[in-house]
């Protein structure tokens, strides 16, 4: 399998991408990575390593999209941008899944302009596996679509129950939609016309969730518009910060808290790892035509070589193919 | 002052309800309590403590609303409910403020439909006070409004204004929009539309507040629609409950992590105290007609008791007649 990874995306390019990568075919087998960025930037950093150069190549681009750029605009423009090249190669069919750390918006409009749809798919979304305290759980949008119809909802979770069903092998994975409030009249108009859709179709819907219960991880696929999925998972993140900031600097302020802190160091290790959600690897962009693996743009190496594990996973599972007939049974 | 509660509102009502009153009428001066609800029950509760028996009174009322009633019909319906009889008593000008933990929708309903709005407002909004790592934040609304246009979120950033700076005492206080994404042309219609006449308005505007950094608390009001209002709210909930609960397992479960719990006792404490919401009160409803606090549904007495100390901090303040000449300043 040939997977191309973005060179320059992501908060710590290349280095650790590059990194990555090497673990990557160090500990996987049967892959062969292709990264795209300023050859000679990228190849300084491979030279670094030590690594079976068979299993890693460079595919030249001289431009890259940043976070500041408007996506659609800088994907158009930009065709010898590290994001833009990575994608082509998957359209072309010289790489059978794309994974970047870089601006969420150029890809997920580079993935949509480039590899295009999956047929029948009105709104492809990105979804997440979080870490829940029962398991993990999918949110999906998680900030595609900033406005959805309620038959993007739909259509979410019928890919989202595929992917969780064949990538975490759940079987028949439960279906939530995020609301403000348990009964099925709450919400808006969006929530609430998703609601009567998703009871009317074979999925196992167990009715609305509430954002308090969201962390629990009872429910295994949660639908929503991209800007709810945005901030329920902006939240999670921002909230965990917040907490493990302060309670740091508490434990610091004291000889007996320090000790204190020293003592309950395996918890707080058990904690970040159960709380990791690079554990599950990037987000899946799930629609397109193609594997596409959005990776947080603070990721480690390790959260690279967990995007690279998932991109094999996708690929080994036949997800798309397994999506396309999912999406085209529902349309009959 | 007089201060109206809805005895038979919240998860311990009476009991805290009533213990919350006593706890007021001994520590803050020149109030007197009215409680809502069957006189039987609430003088049963009441003749546990001994207190200054001038300073509360009981309005009989024989019905409860409950969470599960339809918030407008229940209102319209039980007309000597706890809550209609304790929201009546204040249109009619026979008390200055109503306080209630009970059905946040029918006292929302209530308050709109008994009370009325203040002219020129064309939505309420409910209103709590968080508690941030650099301070307290308002986040408006909260869930009375699940829909809403651009006009109604300046309305909300106008009175969170008046009401931070009368009630936080913090001059001329910021403003932020709740939205996915830092740049102003990032979010949905409502967002986008609503950042430029939040631009237009003579407020303290600084732009678009990421999910991630509210918990922050480095802007005192952030504005948004009761749908991302109530879905980040719980989200604080949620996130910082799961967390504890599993620090809370995972100190248990061995004798050296129970130790180090020990020593870190005054940290979990200080954290407990510094992230209490219920320290500021309940949620204020802005933009009806007098002075109604929602209270927490799980409330303890001494929320009970924050929030009547709240009610005494918005009548002598005047908030309600600063909103009404700042909205009719808006309107001109």
């Amino acid at each position: 399998m040939k997977i191309v990874i973005d060179g320059m995306g992501g908060d710590y390019a290349p280095s650790v991408v590059v990194e990555g990568c090497i673990e990557a075919i160090r500990e996987l087998s049967n892959i062969e990575m292709i990264i795209t960025g300023p050859e000679d930037i990228i190849s300084k950093e491979l030279n670094k390593h030590e690594y079976n150069t068979d299993k890693i190549s460079i595919l030249n681009a001289n431009e890259v999209i940043t976070n500041n750029e408007h996506p659609v605009m800088a994907v158009r423009r930009k065709k010898d941008s590290s994001i833009s090249k990575a994608l082509n190669l998957v359209k072309n069919g010289k790489a059978d899944a794309v994974i970047s750390a870089g601006s969420t918006g150029a890809f997920l409009a580079g993935a949509t302009l480039i590899i295009g749809r999956i047929k029948g798919v009105n709104r492809p979304a990105l979804a997440p596996i979080m870490p829940g305290k029962d398991g993990p759980f999918m949110i999906i949008d998680c900030g595609a679509n900033a406005e959805c119809k309620p038959i993007n909802l739909v259509q979410f979770a019928q890919m989202g129950e595929v992917y969780f069903e064949n990538i975490l092998k759940v079987k028949t994975p439960s279906v939530g939609l995020i609301n403000i409030g348990a009964e099925e009249e709450k919400g808006n108009e969006l929530t609430k016309e998703a609601h009567k859709l998703l009871q009317e179709c074979n999925l196992n819907f167990v009715g609305n969730v509430e954002p308090r219960d969201i962390p629990q991880g009872k429910v295994n696929v949660l639908v929503c518009d991209g800007f709810i999925g945005n901030t329920v998972l902006k939240m999670y993140e921002g909230v965990a910060q917040s907490i493990f900031s302060t309670l740091k600097k508490e434990i610091m302020s004291s000889f007996t808290t320090k000790m204190g802190g020293v003592l309950l160091k395996p918890v707080f290790e058990k904690f970040k790892k159960d709380y990791d959600y690079s554990e599950y690897g990037g987000a899946a962009f799930l629609g397109v035509n193609g594997i596409c693996i959005k990776a947080h743009g603070s990721s480690d190496s390790k959260a690279i070589k967990n995007a690279i594990r998932q991109a094999i996973n996708f690929y080994e599972n036949d997800v798309i193919t397994k999506i396309k007939v999912h999406i085209e049974d529902k349309m009959v």
